[in-house]
Parts: C-alpha cells; sequence; structure tokens
C-alpha cells in the first residue's frame, strides 16, 4: 500500500496514545504508592490493571498510527514479514524513527501529567525509592543478565502475540492488547517491573530527572540500558519467530 | 439530522441511566465502607470495578440519548466537533440544558436508592467522614488548584476518549467506557475520589444534605465547587483537542 | 412465533445452565471461606467475579432455553412486553412453571456438586456459620423490610438492564450479564449476600438440610422467604417500568 | 473435511501455544510466591487472572491447530459428536496423539521459560513447597478420591462449556476460554490448585525435576496421577454429556 497516512500524522499519534499510556500507567504507580493517596495499598491487582486500561486507552488515542506506543513494537513489527506499520504506513527508515521519537516524547509528556495529577502527593512522599518507583523501572533482584532476560521474554510474549492477533478475529479491539499486558503483568512482572517498553522506562526516567519533586533521589541511570535492551531483544526475537509456520 | 428524539425522552433516558449509575456508584462505595457491611475491606480493586460497570449499567438504560450521564460529557460534545449528541438529538440550547437536568435528577435519586439499600448501615455508621464519603468525593491532600487540575485530567482521559472511541470499531458496547472508568479509577482516583462528572458528586451530595441520617456531618459545601469546576475544564479541553488531527 | 422449543428442552436447558451457575457460585464461597482452601482469605473481589462468571459458563449451558437461570429473570419478562421466553418458547403457565421447576432443581444439583468438589473441606471446618454462608445467603443486619427492600433492589438492576440489553447490541454475548452480575455484587451485595435469584437461594438451602456435613447447623429457613419476595417484587417492578418507554 | 493442516503444524502450533500458556501460568504463580518478587502477596486474585490470560495467550498462538492447550480438551472433542479437532484436523489415533505430544512437549518449555524469567527468585526462594508449588499443584488436603473428584469437576466445567460455546455466538474470541479459566479458579480451585489440564501439571512436574534449583525437594511423584486421571475423567464426561441435547 502507498504511503497515505504522513509521518507528521504518525508522530503526533504516537505522542498522544503514548501520552495517554504513560500518564495512566505512571498514574497508577503513584495512585497505590504515594503517601495519602486514596488509594494507597491498592495493591498489585490494581497495578495490573491500571497498566493494562492505559493501554487500552493509549490504543484509541493512537488510532491513526496503528498505535504502537512502544518501540519494541515497532522493531517486532520490522523485524516480522509485515509490510507495513499501519495501514497506510510504510515500514521505512523515516517512519521508524518518527515512531521512536513519537513514543519518546509521549512518554515523557504523559510522565509529566502523571506528576501534575500527583504533585501535592510527591511533595508528601519522602521515600526517594518510592517516587522513582512510580516513574520508572527498577528489579527486584539486581543481576544485569537476569533482568534483560526477564524484559526480554515478557516482551517477546507482548510482540509475538501481538503479531498474532490477526489469526483469531475478536470483536475486542484494543481490550486484546490490554488484557495481554495485564496478564504479562500478573504473570512475569515481579522481577523487574516489566518495562516491556523501552519508552515506558526511559521517557519517565527523563522526567524525574528533570521534575522539581522535593524529596527525590537519582534516577538510576546505570540500570536505564536493561529495560531498553531486554525489550529490544524480546521484539526481535519475537518478529523473527513470527515468521515461523506455528 | 432532523431531532427525532424528544426531549423528553432525552430527559428520561438520563433519569434513569443516571440513577442506575450513581446507586451502583454510590452503592459500592458503600458496600465497601459502611459499618457491618459484608463487603466491608473489599479494598480498592473492588470501588474501580464496581463504578465501572455501574457505568456500564447506566449506559445500557439511557440507550435513547446516547447515555452521556455526566455533564462533562455533553460539554465535551458540545466543543468538539460533532453535530449531534445522540442519534436524532441536535445539539442546542435546549436539548443541553435537558441533559444537565436529566444527569443532576438522575444522580440525586440514584443516590437515593443507594441509601435505601443500605439504610441499616447508614443506621450503624458512626463515622461522618465515611458517611460522607459514600455520596460525594473529598480530596486526599486539600489544594483546591491541585485538585481541579487532577480532576480534570481525568475527565480530559474520559471525555477524550470517548470521542475518539468511533476511529476504532469493536463490539464490546458500554464495556469500553466502563473499562475506561475501571482504568481512570485505577490510576487518578487516589488524590480526589476521581469524580470527573459534575453530576456525580451533585446530585448525591444534595441527597446527602436532604436525607435523614442519624450520625451524618456537614456535606462539605465548601469543596462542592471543585468536582464541578475541574471536571468541566477537562471537558471543555477534551472537546477542543479532539478537534486536532492526530 | 410458534412453539418450537419443547417444554422438555427447556426443563433440561435450565436445570443444566443453572447447576452450572450454582456449582461455580456456591463453589466460589466455599473456596475463598472453607478451612484449609487453597483459596482461603480470597476476599470480596474473588467472590464477586466468580459468581459473575458463574453466570457467564450457566448461559453458555442453558443456550436453547434463553439462559434464564433464575426465576426473577423468568418473572421480570413475564411483567415485560415480552412477547416470548426464548426464541420458541411461548410465554405461558405450563412454560413458566417449567423454568420454575427446572431452575430450582438445578440449583439444587448445583450446591450438591459443590459440596462433592469440596467435601474433604466442609469436613475439615468447624463453624456452622461459615458452612451455611457458603450455600445460602443471610443479611448482615437482619431486619426483614430493609433486607427485603435491598435484594429488591438489586434484582431490579439485574432484570431490568437484562431486558434493555437489547437496545444497545454489542458483541459480549453472556458477558453482558455476568458483568452485570459482578457489578451487582460489588455494588449492592454487602446487606443481603446479594441473592437476586430465589433458586439460587432456595436451592442451596434445601441441599444444606438434606446434604451429611458434620458441622452443619441450622438451615435458617424464617430468612428463606426474603430472598425469594424481595427478587420477585424486584423482578416485577423492573419487567413494568420496562413498559415504561425511556 | 479432508485433513488439510498437517500433523507437524498441529504439533508446532500446539507446542507454541501451550509453552505460552504454562510460561504465564506458571509464571504467575511464581510471581506472587517467591522470594523478593515485587508481587509478592498479590494474591489468589492475580493468581486466577494471570492462568486465565494465560490461556488468553496460548489460545492466540496456537490458531492453527484450535488451541486445544490441553490433553482434556482433545479427550472431550474426541469423545463427543465433534467430528474434527479443529477446521482441517481429522480426529485419528495419530491427530490424538500428536495433540498429546505438542501439548506436553509445550509445558515443559513454558515451565523452563518461567523459571528462566524468574530464575534469581528460584535461587533466593528457600521453601522446597512454594518452589513445587509454583511449577505443580498439590491438594489443600490430601485424599486421592476426593482430589480426582474435584479435578474431574473443574475439567468438567471447562470441557463441556468449551464444546457448548458454539451453541452462543460471541464476539470474545479466545477471551471466552480465558474467562472461563478464571471462573473455574475462582470457584473450584482451593482444594486442589485446578489443574483441570494434565499437561499443566505433569509437564512442569518434568521440568521441575530436571532444573538445577538449589532448594528444591522431591517433586511428588506419589500425588502427578491426581491431575491427570482427573481431568481425563472429567473431560470423558463431559464429552460424553455434550451428546445429550439439552
Amino acid at each position: 500500500m502507498d504511503q497515505t497516512t504522513s509521518l507528521l500524522t504518525v508522530f503526533g499519534s504516537e505522542v498522544t496514545g503514548t501520552a495517554m499510556l504513560i500518564l495512566l500507567g505512571v498514574g497508577v504507580v503513584a495512585n497505590v504508592l504515594l503517601a495519602k493517596s486514596g488509594a494507597l495499598g491498592g495493591g498489585y491487582i490494581v497495578i495490573i490493571f491500571g497498566w493494562g486500561l492505559a493501554v487500552f486507552a493509549g490504543v484509541f488515542a493512537a488510532a491513526k498510527s496503528g498505535a504502537h506506543l512502544n518501540p519494541a513494537v515497532t522493531i517486532g513489527l520490522l523485524t516480522s514479514d509485515s509490510t507495513e506499520y499501519a495501514p497506510g504506513v510504510d515500514i521505512t527508515l523515516a517512519s521508524t524513527l518518527t515512531y521512536f521519537a513519537g513514543e519518546l516524547v509521549g512518554a515523557f509528556i504523559g510522565a509529566v501529567l502523571a506528576w501534575l495529577a500527583f504533585r501535592k502527593h510527591y511533595e508528601a512522599e519522602t521515600d526517594p525509592g518510592t517516587i522513582l518507583g512510580t516513574f520508572s523501572t527498577s528489579p527486584a533482584i539486581k543481576s544485569y543478565a537476569d533482568n534483560v532476560i526477564t524484559e526480554a521474554i515478557g516482551t517477546f510474549v507482548l510482540v509475538y502475540i501481538v503479531i498474532r492477533f490477526g489469526d483469531t478475529p475478536t470483536g475486542l479491539g484494543p481490550l486484546a492488547v490490554a488484557l495481554l499486558v495485564v496478564g504479562i503483568g500478573a504473570s512475569l512482572g515481579g522481577p523487574t517491573g516489566y518495562a516491556i517498553n523501552p519508552a515506558r522506562d526511559l521517557g519517565p526516567r527523563i522526567a524525574h530527572a528533570l521534575l522539581p519533586i522535593k524529596n527525590k533521589g537519582a534516577s538510576n541511570w546505570a540500570y536505564s540500558w536493561v529495560p531498553i535492551v531486554g525489550p529490544v531483544l524480546g521484539a526481535i526475537i519475537a518478529g523473527l519467530f513470527s515468521r515461523v509456520p506455528v
């Protein structure tokens, strides 16, 4: 199909959708963890539904660009035998970089909006680890190799199943990927916080570094490459494996 | 399209649907918080699913008027480029006020029905704050400006995504908006109790002021403008932003 | 439409579907409450999803008879302007009684199957109130008038919305009523345990009276009329109200 | 219909889908139970949604073979009046054994992948019972006859309703069986851990026996026949009962 959707549209769509995703995703962690929040102690079940439904909202907001919202999805499609990124969007270097840029910018904006919604609770929170935990992921047990593997496996599940959605038509629309993300969180989220999306981690981490938050500590840049490399690896494997006719 | 649905039908439909929404919405908070309820301590996950499924039921009950159930939705459509409020309902001053009136009357009726269902538990409850908390929202940290911003952001998500639903057809029907409300509660509900609907807060607050409840305290009218102004602001921004072709 | 589905088929279908409903419904309460169960302490959220998905399974099992599974649904359709109980099933005295009989027999069988699945846990349980609580409902605060009202309101929501489902087509199928039941449990279940179905309460109560359970106490027949009268009242009001063109 | 899907395709499809199912299914138990996991204490609600959504993902991954993922489903179809295992897959001894083999191999692979994702948490876990509990099921109260009955009842519900899905068309796709599994977990999971799938239990038990896990104990082979015999019995009864025209 010819390129009928402009790259500016792709950029705007991915920014909007990823901002929505991260507003609600950073939001749910802030909601459940930050001091004095009415949802304090809501627990892991709230977090996994919150992130899943963040994807749900984000997909509606990014309809025009196929709602990647995640560089790992873009990379998975790139390495699969898919012929376009979305209806009317060819797979080119320019479109690939446009997706990446939109996803990262959107993630940053979403994190800033979430901070705005919880500003007084960030002020009231005294634990730097909790504050950073609302923005970015960190490992429960630090072990770079294992953390990369866990992120790669989680992302493989996400990207591989998204690519396979078309084989089993449903009327679920964006609910399918939303539930998939709920499931990945339920099953694989504990060791690394399931970034499974480089933009989801990097955008909010940049926001954490820049925003004026009283009791914040360091942004743990030493770990920041893991939720990039792990998801990229998982996405590449998913894209390649999707070429196997099983 | 010509006006083929009468304003009386719109009024009755919005009263019915909003009453259903608020019966179940006030109900879930009463269910989880009031003394001696079998669901006492059910937690935040029950509250967010209760409110989401309250929307689910309410939308079925208000099929004829497009199920706004929320002045913010009405205002969002008004400021968007939508050409009607529902199939057969033109956007006019009269229809706008009819939606507002139906939404507020329905919310009041729903709160009275919820009180009826939990009458003995309201009698058994001795904490005035808990009693008011089942009817109306209040901030976890009082800060009018921040509270308005949080309500505006939550309402923006609701109204913007509802407007964008049409871009991604699904077979979910009312489940889509129900899940969206579950997600907003999960992610943004803690700071202000996510009114995201002026009628949801004002109708039950009037009911709280009027109903004969033994241990109730004041109805906190000082805060009552926040869950009106915040949602109206968020809805206007959502309606205007929906005109941007992203 | 002519009667094309035999009453024997209706009976068998309702028995099968209601047995499935009550197996899973009594099951979830047993699962969460009985001594030594692996799900002990799963909480209210598990109970409401368990009951909702019990309806989900039951509806598939009773496809041929329109899956009433509940005398209140039958009565609601009877008092509405519906012209048949299901495709090919006329509304007559004989068919009405057939539905009632199938629903009650199915509920009894389902309770026996649930007891079978949890037999060792019923043996291990020493509290008679917990044992009865897995079979039948009881009020959190005993007040017959209030308990009837709460059951009537909950059943009204169920029956009225089920009747209105047709006005808003979706691809949800049995999931719509399942989620509605999750919502009613979330919002209105605490005061009386949301029987909202005379067969759901009476069938298992008879099973409780008959089954050989070591530490069981009395079957609380004094309360047993409430989860019959309340739901019947709510269903009649729902059926009649559904004739109002809102 | 003629056999148009090769047995190699069936094998590959079932391996892929069952590996996905067990990765996420073993994963959710590891996530909620293993030492230092970020999801530690997430509770039973997370486990039942995790297993249900594991099925959801697995079904998409095994589209070409009809996604049995479970020898009990294969046996249920075999004993029902179904004429094929999936579109283009005849019911023969060879195809039956191919399904069994694919399901078992997939389950083993999935368990190994889950171990890989949680490797450091398995290292940190000191309780052998918890470690085995993430791989295989065990009874809350040991009683072989009762445990077989509980597994048979749970599997009956799964297989019977799956066979009946076709009678009530929906747009849910794989979500229907996913929710059914959530419901069986909610309602019947406590006594035996709801294997309801011989491969789900045996594959991971073999993995447990083979994998190098520091503090693991014995693999409890004495119990291992129960989650095979119970589900097989339940599946046969479901298949036969599905021939009854209710």
